[in-house]
């Protein structure tokens, strides 16, 4: 029995949340006397928070009507025309204009705010790491203080149309009272721009198959905390759920026949990703991790008692990777293709007489073996003209004989991309202490404090940092707790890879991040998005009794 | 580290799956020798079972380009031709037509089935308790031996129209050998009907607030399995979440104002359940439950220390059902409404010196106040031409006083519905011990052998079970977690609701429902919907390891 009333419960918590409450009750539609002048002392709630911004007082409405214009070279953009038309479907889900009851009806409705000005200044819609993603947006009543009125989003690429796009879909709050969508503390005038030019995500796709429809809906959530790159760890040991078209027995390797992905499948995957400007990097993780591939060619195994690492020792194992990574050209055009190259156990090479005789033959301990493999991997990628990324195990192992053009992936442990970037390396954070979304124990403010920059402070080897990775490993996530498992935490980690560091890593994180990834989380959950509870004890648990999601 | 191959653990699994594989393999597109010959004599993949059903040894393939030949009175239905384009999103997600590789182009495509026919007989789209939803479909090749070739769905209503389509979606198969859709076993001849009119989920959005966008999930994934009731409980004692136009203050008993619904959600969400063949039924709680109410008129309220039961001794309590009633008739035109009237301790009546003076003068005791305030609450609900529905204490505690259209709602354990059909009154199943999803220890089976009719012999008396309902109450379900806790339990009481009680009650379920269940439950992850393993220890755990969709 659960005795408190709402009310109640807001004034006995004992939770640090009053600048939320002060937001959200200086609101209240039922005051006469409440003011926004609060909410402008206090917090801003969009997530990632935009790198610079100014706010005023002003409530401005939104016509559900809302017309695009768009301008300049990219402004005829078809991926622009159907962000705008998704947006316009989230920022007026409950306007459908169908006033049921008196009180609304026949009102004369005048709105300040009946076009969203869109002008991009480039026709490109290529979609590369470092693409330009920042946006300048105004919004402001259009009047004689305001040079610019109405809403204006400003961007050189579509990409950073986007963006803006986003931010403006969380400036627009519906307002229950007038039954109208409003945007609160305006004028607006926002620069935003990313930290980071990489903020991925990890998919695992082979200890659980994820439907294509469900993968469409980690994009689209992707896409609301401007996170830009899926990484999709495709193939494991478990299955090998991937058409190739070239060695057509490959998917064999899946489950069950209809846990697969079709090569038109994945093509469609990375078009849907690249109209909300989210790149998709596959991984193919040699030579461990790979046993999978062995149910459709059993010769890629050493024996069938040695399963991985793929045999080393055959020209058919390379064969089979270079069709396979001739395949994926033609589906995936992002310029970074992850090769792996993690948790290598090689004792069974030396167990298997033709792999041990080759190995004398040529002259190599297993270590020098996987580091053969690895570089043979990357000689086929980098001929294929992608720029190969890898594992931290490679650059730990034998850093001297990567390829310069190696990107290398964290994940063991902080520490290593300043070991990297001091080489010259370009490095992606993904420390598994604090950005493994599996790690159930990790709480948001582990996600949050996170700093991929950590021990770097020279400004050239900053730069080499492309950015971070949460880890969204499949063991015990399916469909069924996959969302719930990604958020809100991976949100935390979008605005450490977005948002300006200074602005994000000053003051006490319980009052000025908690209540706006509390926001956050809600916003998603109206999206339809599965997001689990905040500050539970461990991630994905279940509310732990009745309450506001504001709260939970 | 899990180092079975697929391949191994599917041989060295425990589980008695035996019939699933035989289906999954003998269909195996790598197996020149494969024959469909062993899932003749298997089991039926469709769920709920249908009624009769005769099938055949042939594949055929189905066009993607499907088109929509529509007969009879009702067939220019515009929820017909609505539910056609969503069942070919569902059918063809895979069949975009692009075919990247050579190995597939240029092939000269025919299909076996390119329209669909369906015929309606009647042209109105009433829906009401007890509407016609039988249909007859047929799947078959254009031949000398078919009567009739193509495919075909006859019903006597849109609703049956409906069910139909569903079930159809459930024949045709995406064969990723030929990368087109097939129906398998054909020709196959369906004739089904529900086995009860009332097929209900209850969803609470008291204890959780359950954004409009997540209702809609919901519902769409009610009609996979032919449920046909959402049974709202929309107030609790923790929030008011709907917008009352005649009592404006009453959502102020809301969590915040963030969480509501207006008016126009309300019916929005009615019509995107009518066009779905769903019932919504709202639920008013009163008297206990109902704490919420007061945060807006604290009148309602005994006194400030008795918040509930809502305040019997004033007329003002009961102005205020009326008027919410009648704003809620404007909206949910489903003859069924709950009027709730369960867990009232009216202690506090007692305590409170105005309350208590009123039952001196009334010469009643706080147990026949309860049941003054059921009855009077009942009279509004008739007046305004609904027929009451009440939790079964109202029953319990003074049957001879109740309305005889009341039907009464069953929770608290086995064997009420036989008493009330006894006496003359309609009955809903909901015994928590098996229907309630909120108890996470009940498993599939626990759901899939409850019977409705228990106890019940005579023909007559079982008329009056209107059919059940699975319960999923909102303490620990939120956004996050409440379709995994829904499903897949719910769909194994939509069987039992659906299917012929001789055909789903006979054998071991562990053979012939399971693999069945588990297979559903798939394809309800392929279509979006996060159903959870079947078999984990509790309702909603996560998977406890790498594995394929169709064996956790």
């Amino acid at each position: 029995m659960i005795a408190n009333s709402p009310a109640k419960s807001h004034t006995t918590s004992t939770r640090i949340l009053s600048s939320l409450f002060i937001a959200l009750f200086s609101f209240s539609l039922f005051d006469p006397f409440s003011s926004v002048s609060a909410v402008n002392e206090s917090l801003t709630y969009l997530w990632p928070l935009p790198w610079e911004f100014t706010s005023g007082n002003e409530t401005l409405s939104v016509d559900p009507g809302l017309s695009l214009a768009i301008g300049g070279y990219g402004g005829n953009s078809d991926i622009l025309r159907a962000a705008f038309d998704r947006y316009r479907g989230i920022i007026f889900k409950h306007s459908n204009g169908v006033y049921l009851f008196d009180r609304l009806r026949g009102r004369r409705l005048v709105y300040d705010i009946s076009k969203l000005s869109i002008v991009v200044n480039s026709d490109s819609e290529d979609l590369q790491l470092g693409v330009d993603e920042s946006y300048t947006l105004y919004v402001a009543k259009k009047d004689g203080q305001s040079i610019v009125g109405g809403a204006t989003i400003e961007a050189n690429t579509v990409y950073g149309a986007l963006r803006g796009l986003e931010t403006f879909s969380q400036l627009c709050t519906f307002d229950y009272g007038t039954k109208s969508v409003q945007v609160y503390q305006a004028p607006w005038h926002i620069q935003d721009k990313p930290s980071f030019a990489y903020r991925g995500l990890l998919l695992d796709t082979s200890r659980h198959y994820l439907p294509v429809d469900v993968i469409k809906q980690i994009i689209d959530s992707m896409s609301y905390a401007k996170l830009n790159v899926l990484h999709w760890h495709v193939i494991d040991e478990q299955s090998f759920p991937l058409e190739v078209p070239t060695y057509p027995n490959l998917w064999k390797g899946a489950y069950t026949k209809w846990e697969r992905y079709t090569i038109e499948d994945a093509a469609d995957i990375v078009s849907f990703a690249k109209a909300r400007g989210i790149h998709v990097m596959a991984e193919v993780d040699v030579p461990g991790h790979a046993e999978s591939w062995g149910n459709g060619y059993p010769d890629i195994w050493p024996s069938p008692s040695c399963r991985e690492p793929l045999d080393v020792s055959k020209n058919f194992t390379f064969d089979v990777i270079s069709g396979l990574l001739s395949d994926m050209k033609k589906i995936f055009p992002f310029e970074l293709f992850h090769l792996g190259g993690d948790e290598v156990n090689t004792d069974c090479w030396n167990s298997t007489p033709h792999v041990k005789q080759w190995l004398q033959d040529h002259n190599l301990t297993t270590k020098e073996a996987y580091r053969y493999f690895v570089l043979r991997a990357q000689d086929i990628a980098i001929s294929l003209n992608w720029t190969p990324v890898n594992w931290e195990e490679t650059f730990n192992t034998f850093a001297e004989n990567l390829n310069p053009r190696t990107v290398v992936h964290n994940w063991l442990g902080p520490g290593v991309c300043p070991k990297a970037v001091a080489r010259g390396f370009r490095c992606i954070f993904s420390n598994q202490g604090v950005w493994y979304l599996d790690h159930l124990d990790v709480p948001w403010e582990g996600f949050y404090n996170a700093e991929p920059l950590e021990g770097i402070d020279n400004a050239s080897e900053q730069k080499l940092v492309l950015g971070g990775e949460v880890c969204m490993w499949g063991e015990t996530a399916d469909t069924s707790n996959v969302q719930q498992t990604i958020w809100p935490r991976a949100a935390a980690a979008a605005e450490r890879l977005w948002s300006k560091k200074e602005a994000i890593s000053t003051g006490n994180i319980t009052s000025t991040a908690l209540p706006r990834l509390e926001y956050f989380r809600c916003l998603l959950t109206q999206r339809g998005v599965q997001a689990a509870p905040v500050t539970n004890k461990y991630a994905r648990y279940p509310p732990t009794g009745p309450g506001s999601c504001y709260q939970q």
